[in-house]
């Protein structure tokens, strides 16, 4: 077998089989075979896609690079939950922190960013001192008693999807519903909660731009938990605008605190409300009602921000020293109307050009920069006003773009009927 | 402009315009775009295509990239030839020698070896002390004097081209008509001569396997001539089977002194006479019969096999050293029979596997290495008879597979009609 032959006959659009699949894979993952060619084959599947059995297969070999996390000795019920990404989306931070505090047990691997999407694993970095690779039992030492951690995949678990997911950032090969699906699913079989919550957003301002494809992942997914005896539940979700009000690591984290204070009230708090409520009813075994006003007590009460906190510290992070950058430009507004939409694509493309992503994969991330959104969908806006704000790196030249056209506004002032938020269940397995 | 979003264009489907090429082509030729990069754009490009607009934007870069060769210096009419590649071609070397022996000038740049096909390049290197990197200054000064000059492409005449072509060859992108079209006729043109033969081969040995793609490439490079002023003239012919009786550099070589000095009479010879005159037809302004003619008598009187070692010794190389590995394994046949046919691709692949060949860019080929073909189609063979002769590295263990199954044999004893060559001209523009 040569990897050129491999390469080929997904090039021509046939099916490869087991032992093909992981003689590309595994040979990767030894250096055999350079990232040139794996670039090609990703490709290659990308364009001309994968079976489910390839889906499948390749999957496991995924997991197989590393090893499985056994939580048999962790006290209490597992819960785990992913979102496939999107612009500005800090979820995660914040539904983990719940559902810790509820008592569930939450051990949380997270991936970097992914395209002009943000990764959690980034926006924790930004907090200094803060140690996102955690060795096994460090990990499972913080899950049993802060009952929430949060790691970088370490070199033990799924160490080949963490290479092709950094190599599939920077050459164009992360919107293939198969890699997503086996690049998710290896992360969270691999990292041994029973029961998996998984947000797959779609829209503008998310990897997947239409619901059929978030269909079509969501029913892949739940078919490889079911190989894997785990408990898989999707729930499809929009995510045309950014999520909350702000993109850019530090920005996000300060955007955290602020939501568990109860200090912001958007579609991103619904949503984080909706997906803890999720995974604390199939945890409990509760209904989702129940499960909600657990949440909103969790909340109020500050449990789950003095989670947050905990997490953090253990963790060795400092947030009072957490800093965003001081070169600021106010972007003015060039236009008056009512915003009926903004382009989330292009903020995170814009974050991504302030140096808060990656562009090639050696490439750091500056955690200060970032940009706030001052004016969202349904606000009226005149000519001059600061409609959002970008935090520069340290001795950066201003934008010289008109950023007023990421935004689409309507001119006459009566209140056209926005959808903000539209929320899809996937069926129950 | 960032790559990701260039390399998301094609790998959706879309045409790329001028802009976006120039972006994508000459920022990888300054290193600024990676090689895993180029490798996914390549892909992309091989699976989605290109249209002519495509192909000739990129075929402007490739030449823009490096110097047009000017060969107005050279006194007479200078004519240029190119073959597609396949397994065991060395019509090159013969019809070069021959037409320069006619009096026309042949200023011949030459490629490595592209997938399990060779390159006339490595073929001359097997000969010791000959130089294939030629300056400018050296290569029009020996056109000009020997009638004939073989250089590989200079770092000068479409550097970026050599720079993809390499790419190409060990990531699964050699098959496509686009990048095919763009990378010959870059060449052609830099490399300055006024009247251009072209061999389009199809069949299982060569890059092309059908005959719908040959005819389509041979019209994309003749309009590409059109917009550069030149005479181009495509030639399409078959090569189910390998070329002549021997595939490896050095046996190669071995080869063509044989041709030229009579002791060969096959499909290869007359494949190479048939070109040759178009060639000297084209530059003379004479017809291919008169041609013709004048082939045989250059052949006969030696002109043509004196012109070759002229030419060789010119360029450095000592012909008396050349050497073919010791280390020599017969192959017997397993079945007795008639033989029909022979797979060009598989011996191809088996001579890439002996080390004739490059797996990945950086690999070293080993010029003593190869096939010689002791049974060819139409011959009648008995089991335990040798059907063919590998030459392998020094220490290299023997094969183990049964070769014979790259023969296919009729059991009968009477004789089949075997095409053993068709040849279609492609209409005159």
């Amino acid at each position: 077998m040569s990897i050129v032959d491999v390469i080929n006959k997904k090039r021509l659009g046939f099916a490869l089989n087991n032992e093909e699949l992981k003689y590309a894979f595994n040979n990767f993952m030894k250096g055999n075979i350079t990232d040139y060619q794996m670039s090609a084959l990703l490709m290659a599947i990308c364009i001309n896609g994968m079976n489910d059995e390839e889906i499948y297969y390749l999957t496991d070999i995924f997991i197989k690079s590393g090893d499985i996390l056994d939580l048999e000795k962790i006290t209490g019920i597992t819960v785990d939950k992913h979102s496939t990404g999107g612009v500005g989306d800090k979820t995660t931070l914040v539904i983990a922190s719940i559902v810790a505090a509820s008592g569930l047990k939450v051990p949380k691997m997270s991936g970097r960013g992914l395209g002009h999407t943000g990764g959690t694993i980034d926006k924790l970095e930004s907090i200094p001192g803060f140690k996102t690779e955690l060795t096994k039992e460090e990990f499972l030492n913080q899950v049993e008693e802060v009952g929430f951690a949060i790691t970088s995949q370490t070199a033990n678990l799924a160490p080949l999807d963490k290479k092709i997911y950094a190599l599939r950032d920077v050459t164009g090969t992360v919107e293939s519903i198969p890699l997503i699906a086996s690049s998710i699913m290896s992360k969270k079989i691999a990292s041994g909660a029973k029961n998996i919550v998984i947000d797959v957003k779609v829209g503008k301002g998310a990897l997947l731009k239409n619901k059929e494809d978030a269909i079509r992942l969501s029913g892949i997914m739940r078919k490889i938990g079911a190989r894997y005896k785990r408990n898989v539940e999707t729930m499809i979700t929009y995510m045309d605008i950014p999520l909350g009000t702000s993109i850019g690591n530090a920005l996000e984290i300060k955007e955290v605190i602020n939501i568990l204070c109860e200090k912001e009230e958007n579609y991103l708090v619904e949503l984080s409300k909706a997906l803890a409520s999720k995974m604390i009813a199939m945890g409990k075994g509760i209904s989702v009602l129940e499960a909600s006003k657990e949440v909103n007590e969790l909340i109020h009460n500050r449990s789950a921000y003095n989670k947050f906190l905990e997490m953090i510290k253990r963790q060795g992070g400092n947030i009072d020293k957490l800093e965003v950058s001081t070169n600021i430009q106010e972007i003015h507004s060039t236009k008056k109307g009512h915003i009926i939409d903004m382009d989330a694509y292009e903020f995170g493309k814009l974050s991504l050009e302030l140096g808060g992503g990656r562009i090639t994969k050696e490439d750091k991330i500056d955690p200060s920069v970032g940009i706030v959104l001052n004016k969202k969908i349904g606000d009226d806006v005149e000519i001059g006003d600061v409609i959002c704000t970008l935090y520069l790196k340290k001795g950066a030249s201003f934008i010289d773009r008109d950023i007023t056209t990421f935004y689409k506004f309507e001119n006459s002032n009566t209140n056209s009927d926005v959808k903000v938020m539209e929320e899809s269940k996937s069926e129950k397995k």
